[in-house]
């Protein structure tokens, strides 16, 4: 059943997704869009990182984080499409055989101002490994369609 | 030559990078990571979508826009990883064909009160296509190393 602005309120939460984490994935991801040495270069972060090993690119992390939200959140979301983020933070690294889930809370919804079709809901999202330690934060903000009168 | 947190001024500008967006590349990012019908549904995109064609995943310009700022920008700094992003704004969408470029501005620089060998810096970054229209703007937060004494 599709979900439109109106049924979304202020407070509602979830919890959804199971995202494994692979070295591979890392290295894939990094070498095309970071190639940052702390990325890509096995050998190297173990030995200089201050991470001490390996990390993905906190832009891979929102790439994972995107598709749990898009497989459990938005498949069936009347979303038209991403505004912006706030409050982006990487509060801790991800590394190769963590298990990414994502939590949920909607902290504001608002009708458009312009046009009576649609408005916009504000999510605040924490990305979290196995043992439940915060990986990413984020206030994602969506335009979503109004249920048609 | 290593460029450290002592070396990044308020007010330093760059402008940097060509990116040419292909169709192919959107099709693959989003089916992989954001795979809502808008970036991955050609034809769907141009007979339904608001934008009127097949669009890239925010993300994905993210991404492209991280690559760019990686070759031409990070190869040489002394950064040791990514904070957080504040007011990431997609207020375009990117379109297949477009090549973008990125714009930067140093607009925060602290010392770490904390850890002597390190600062964190702030940079506002605008993506831009070829005709200067704005694709993405957001604030990062970066720690950089001090120069050692």
């Amino acid at each position: 059943m599709p979900i439109y602005f109106d049924d979304l309120t202020e407070g509602d939460t979830r919890s959804f997704g199971s995202y494994a984490v692979t070295e591979d994935e890392i290295l894939e991801f990094a070498g095309q869009y970071d190639p940052q040495w702390f990325h890509t270069d096995v050998e190297r972060a173990e030995s200089e990182s201050i991470y001490g090993g390996l990390i993905a690119s906190g832009w891979h992390t929102a790439a994972m984080t995107m598709r749990m939200i898009v497989d459990h959140h938005l498949e069936d979301a009347m979303a038209l499409g991403a505004l912006g983020v706030d409050n982006l933070r990487w509060p801790n690294p991800v590394f190769p055989g963590e298990t990414l889930s994502v939590e949920t809370e909607v902290v504001e919804t608002r009708e458009s101002e312009s046009r009576d079709d649609r408005g916009v809901v504000k999510t605040r999202s924490w990305t979290v490994n196995q043992d439940g330690e915060t990986k990413m934060e984020m206030t994602s903000i969506v335009l979503y369609a109004r249920r048609p009168a």
